[in-house]
């Protein structure tokens, strides 16, 4: 902890147009979680690549005296940097995740194709990341059926490293819980493995599959997707006019929504009037409280259950492995921030990144 | 994780009076959290002013043979500064966070004026760290209004960094939601904005105010307050003797309730059968559980919304952007520690500091 | 945050038949706190090619060429790691904690004797930690008694620092509340200091006895246990045909459930159509979200207290200080994996580690 601090030098750094390294540090020590520090090491070298040398030069040289106009280019210096990201959003990148999957019927069996492969994925403009994928993306394929359906899984590996899916969430006959040497044997590089299962009665609402093998590596690569049941008859609050899933995550790619960080996070949208259901998914290692301005979110299922009555609140934190569904009635015209809590997850000096998006109400 | 470590040399270092680095840091390596860590790391080297040279001399010469005296030395050495710190509990510091403002009334308006300036905020006792604070304060100014009551509050900035206000939990038409480059442009230094806003009639209760811009590094450093929405026809369960706001915050300042760290921390006090309400908030990175010895806590409200039915529970998890009211019916006499269940946001060996305070119950 | 990384040197580590301690970081690297961003940072560094000289003296080695038997080795290696964890489970190591202890009772009071010491505990199969233990157990012995029965418990400090004993969440007379300096003197080494009180009626439930005196540490080291109160008149709902206690830590001795590491975790045990309730209590500084494959929870109890409805789940956030009370309905035949969902918190690319052990349903 500081004593005698002083905030000078940043506002400098700033108005020098140079983004120390110094000053990025003390920054960053105030962000609560590792991966924090660590997404903004990543944006901060590449964000700079003249870094080296200049900061060697703010360092070595004697600071200019502040002065009105030094202090307001530092701001407009760093403002610049906010407004480019806002203006940039939704930043166009390479490939989307969570794409809903229509899946083959087979004599009445939904059949879904999963491919499991080393990808670069593009999680926000520019950065290009290693990542696991299902059929090509992070999250992958979203997957809906319905209470009582038969269900079958295909998975291939074409990885360099063996897999296995797990139901996050559904209640199965445990030879199809996907958990190598306890379930079932690991499926190697190279081959294919079958699960075959009916969606229980009983067991609708948000689940999510993913890997359960050197799972730590995986899912964090990206191995993950939706899985979602329908009920057969749907409650009167489930009566939306739409439904979205935000799956978090918060590994080596940083920290994302739905597989990108923000200005590529997609922006979620409705009319003056109309219900959204938002499906919280938490595939990362930390908790996401996610904040929703200018209106709140009625909490009706936590995985997938019910609870016993809806409750509101506007900051609701989603821990690793958790699904929380809320409903909001959009009666507030307005685009709204829509951004996790730990701020450090969200904003750095440099504007806004990682888990940030918005709410769009048309009127 | 170690294999067959000692917990001999701790002792011995203690014995000595010397509080070694390598024990402290091993201790340090508990906390969850690398704030925790930094945060102690000060603390201690700030606290044992014999550290550099003695340390050496430590580390230099052969260990002494222990024996009960010297074990029993060293115990009372720890126990000397756990003393310290609790009998210096409420310590004096300069400057006081969270002091309800009273409003200017212009034309039925409730006028509250914020400025918004960099100073040096005394932490805990003789710990001066560089701040960013509404008035002064940190937090702000505690501000209150009842349901429908026209608001105004005029922001001067007087930062070397733009900012802007955002009130959290507030649902607020869209161009007074205080999000630079969304719904408004940001407040350059030296310069003013207004916001006015009619207090939403049903949207009562624990809100906050804060920076929304470069918001990991103004909200880290002070730029919060509470926010309260008195309902105009509070329920019976709100009728309490005593009304208070623990804003939680984990930043540059460490681990600090309503701005200030243990000893320096502001005791809460009722007599018997006194019913308080308490106001959690979380303006920091990080989850506090917090714990009340000796009575427990009934949950009524979370993020200022009412939940369907009340709850008991004695550690309460607040995650950051949250706020959740408790009552605590007083029926137990005593001082009673209140503090947050992270162990290493609460206590190191040097005793306790942090996110500690007491409730205390006067016959 | 990497750019265009390669995932290929660690199955060619693994390949070689190595655990690369390099491979091993990389892995590390996702887990949530602060010492991941660290190693994560390097790691970043070393993957850049350009970065510096020893890292170009690294990759002038030719990498060998990937070909389908290489990676199938390579994928074997790595299985062949989790498979020896899996099959090893439950796995044998000296001592067990958290022991029902059966109370010496002197004129109808339940007296229980503890002695608390300096101790190495196995906590992985030969795995040797320093731990501090009550009665050479980590937990220390299970604590049960009845509402409104006389309790007495006989510390000893037989440790090289003082100590106190807190009942976490059990409502008793200030003096009895276990905070030196507030409560009570420390007890110093040698020395002893009795406890005696009667559990309240009323305050039944899931409680917890712990070190509240340079508790970051004796907590961390193994200070702790259960303190059951049963209800004099228990629920419907509370009669089960297994009662079990899954203490959760994650100090010095790693993630642990009971004060073991996963594959020396106690698996937990039913009959098909059985009644399990489970009993989280976290005495760590981190949250552990558990998550039980194969069949939901319902939460009964928080912080022994009744919720107002029991409410359903399959992943359960228990944060520090926090009791959480469940039931499952074990009506799934089979082994079910039941673990931290923090995914680091349970596996790394050597296997399953830490916070995990299985739910046994035989038919």
């Amino acid at each position: 902890m500081p004593t005698e601090t002083s905030l000078t030098d940043t506002s400098v750094d700033l108005a020098s147009g140079v983004t120390s390294r110094r000053a990025f540090l003390r920054t960053a020590s105030f962000t609560a979680a590792g991966a924090a520090a660590l997404a903004a090491c990543g944006k901060n070298a590449s964000a700079s690549p003249e870094h080296g040398t200049a900061a060697t030069a703010t360092t070595a040289t004697v600071k200019p005296v502040e002065t009105p106009a030094s202090i307001r280019a530092s701001a407009d210096a760093m403002d610049a940097m906010h407004e480019k990201g806002i203006k940039s959003f939704p930043a166009k990148t390479a490939g989307v995740g969570n794409q809903l999957m229509t899946p083959r019927i087979e004599k009445g069996v939904k059949v879904f194709d999963l491919t499991a492969s080393e990808i670069q994925w593009e999680v926000s403009p520019g950065q290009m990341v290693a990542a696991m994928a299902y059929n090509g993306q992070v999250p992958g394929p979203q997957i809906r059926v319905r209470e009582g359906d038969r269900v079958r899984i295909n998975l291939k590996n074409e990885l360099k490293q063996s897999t296995a899916i797990h139901m996050h969430g559904v209640e199965l006959p445990n030879d199809q819980d996907g958990v190598p040497f306890i379930t079932q044997p690991p499926v190697k590089p190279g081959e294919s493995y079958t699960y075959e299962f009916t969606a229980p009665v009983g067991n609708s609402g948000s689940h999510m599959y993913h890997s359960h093998h050197n799972a730590a590596t995986q899912v964090g690569l990206g191995l993950l997707g939706a899985f979602i049941i329908e009920p057969k008859e749907p409650r009167a609050i489930e009566k939306v006019d739409h439904d979205y899933v935000l799956i978090l995550n918060d590994g080596m790619h940083g920290f994302t929504i739905n597989g990108k960080g923000f200005p590529a996070t997609q922006p979620f949208t409705a009319k003056l009037g109309e219900k959204v259901r938002i499906r919280y998914m938490n595939e990362g290692m930390m908790i996401h409280p996610m904040h929703l301005h200018g209106m709140h979110m009625t909490v009706i299922d936590k995985d997938g259950w019910a609870q016993p009555q809806p409750w509101k609140c506007d900051t609701l934190n989603i821990a690793p492995g958790e699904r929380w569904d809320v409903i909001v009635n959009c009666n507030n015209p307005g685009t709204w921030a829509f951004h996790c809590h730990i701020l450090g997850h969200a904003e750095s000096d440099h504007g806004m990144f990682g888990m940030v998006t918005a709410l769009v109400v048309a009127k």
